[in-house]
């Protein structure tokens, strides 16, 4: 079960925990993954209710870790710190950085004997805006800055999902950011909504046809003016009513214009915030990071990159700040 | 059960048959209202499947009327004509009358012996835009052209709904429409998305309070730039989180938002079109529409007047429009 290399010592037991699921991570020297478990026991589907499922679930992913070294320190990210999570570790006000999110965090002592230090979100609170929060992307955008120092002094970094974040990134700290519900509204609206009636799932060979229906979805978004989104949405019914586009390619159309609407919003605010927005980067899921980079590009803006996964780095970059790698962990075993 | 004054001997029986309600008028000499009926038997629930569904559903609202007065010609609206409905009536195109309802109506011969005349829908199909639809909205607007023929040279008529549509008059006809999923949209995110979880229902007495909340989602659409619509709604959920509004306003907030979205493109669109927007008239329930009113005050926009529901006078002027009424039905009796 155990199969790590003895020349590397794990020296931090990371946990990216969401609503989802729930990551676990053995860090070595520089922050390198030795080991990688995933489950499905997010804060939505823990194993029993309450405090015990949140015991629970991390006895499950890593009691055999503990118990080989009970001296690793544990840090963890996301939702968990949330009112809703394990203990609550209120926003911090930006501008942010891993500094200020080790000076707010919180220490969950846990039953398996070891605290678990758990890292809060951030909030945005600017005068005559409605407030915005980032939880979980905080981290992450702590592992892009460790892995690619030379954007820390100016860069927008751009985190697709079911709540898209744009984040702002001057000095090496997170000084603006906006949420967009663009994953969230695409699956409610196939999900529940007329809109998806008559939309199928028939997968074609034809990738070309759905990244035209795609591009075709985008255009009108960059067509769009203000408050126009619940009338164009509606497109994605009458282009399929009138046969211009296939039932098929109706989820690719909604996608193109929900990503575009995203993206004309988050390229006027990145560029009105910081003036100029300095290189852009994707980071996510591949498939869905390509799609938002094909988007882009129709839009005349490149992508500096795309990173996969920069929260076990972020993670280790949070320990690091909280003092908890001091000590190289090799000496205590 | 008949309770009918002698005097007034009905004419027309006038079907409003849409997706969740079917509602069933008799109607007397000048499309008076002799009596009303209302099931929810719409498409959706329908008490049997398919056409037999339709039949009884038929049969039960208006089956002791048609045994009274078999000779009593028949007309239906809404979306009883479309492809899930009884029989399907395909849409006319943009500019549209009850002159050309009529003559794109379609007959279908039903179980208690009578045909039953359906109006279409109209089909909007412009060169570079996206087709639009409405079905049902056409026959009341042809009821509130009848009720106020003054308005025929020029108008922009809003009904509020699930599926808001705002129609501009030009020479008594429909020249231009656009739908916006409004009420929908309200809907799916209170039941299905993240932003439904911190909203109570907690009725309190503060409409002072509600009206406030409302008003503050209406300023943050009028702020809107393009493509922020996915961003603004997230506030509906981080004013909660915040506590800058108690969970019972949060509903109050999204629905200022969502309504101010629609006027502020519906009003743009309909200046784009027509140069002039002319009279602004509202169709629809009470208080959904005197909420849509308050926003237009707040925008400094005039409503000339508040439509509670004109479908059986348009569904009168579609039957007269089809010949149904030339012979005064009291001589057949």
């Amino acid at each position: 079960m155990n199969d790590i290399n003895k020349q590397h010592t794990p020296e931090l037991l990371a946990l990216d925990w969401g609503t989802s699921s729930l990551r676990a991570f053995l860090l070595g020297g520089d922050g390198q993954v030795l080991q990688t478990r995933s489950t499905s026991q997010g804060l939505q589907s823990l194993p029993v209710p309450g405090a015990a499922g949140f015991e629970k679930a991390f006895a499950d992913i890593a009691g055999d870790w503990l118990a080989n070294w009970p001296q690793l320190p544990v840090v963890a990210g996301g939702m968990i710190g949330s009112i809703q999570g394990w203990k609550e570790a209120p926003y911090v006000r930006c501008p942010a950085d891993v500094g200020s999110l080790a000076a707010h965090s919180v220490r969950m002592p846990s039953g398996a004997g070891v605290d678990v230090v758990i890292a809060p979100g951030v909030l945005l609170d600017e005068v005559g805006m409605a407030p915005d929060v980032i939880r979980g992307e905080e981290i992450q955008i702590a592992g892009a800055l460790a892995e690619n120092p030379a954007l820390a002094e100016r860069a927008t970094m751009v985190l697709p999902g079911t709540h898209s974040k744009w984040v702002q990134i001057r000095n090496g700290r997170i000084t603006h950011f906006s949420s967009y519900m663009t994953g969230e509204i695409f699956s409610v609206l196939v999900k529940h909504s007329i809109l998806g009636r008559l939309m199928t799932d028939e997968t074609s060979a034809e990738a070309g046809a759905e990244k035209a229906a795609f591009m075709q979805g985008l255009q009108a978004a960059r067509d769009s003016q203000p408050g126009d989104f619940t009338h164009q949405i509606f497109a994605s019914r009458t282009l399929g009513l009138t046969e211009r586009l296939p039932s098929h390619l109706l989820k690719s159309y909604l996608s193109g214009l929900l990503i575009g609407h995203e993206l004309v919003s988050g390229l006027a605010k990145s560029s009105t915030v910081l003036q100029a927005q300095g290189p852009l980067l994707l980071i996510g899921e591949g498939t869905l990071c390509q799609r938002y980079a094909s988007a882009f590009a129709a839009m005349g803006v490149a992508v500096a990159g795309i990173l996969d996964n920069p929260a076990p780095r972020g993670l280790w970059e949070f320990a690091k700040a909280l003092g908890l790698l001091k000590k190289p962990m090799h000496i205590l075993n």
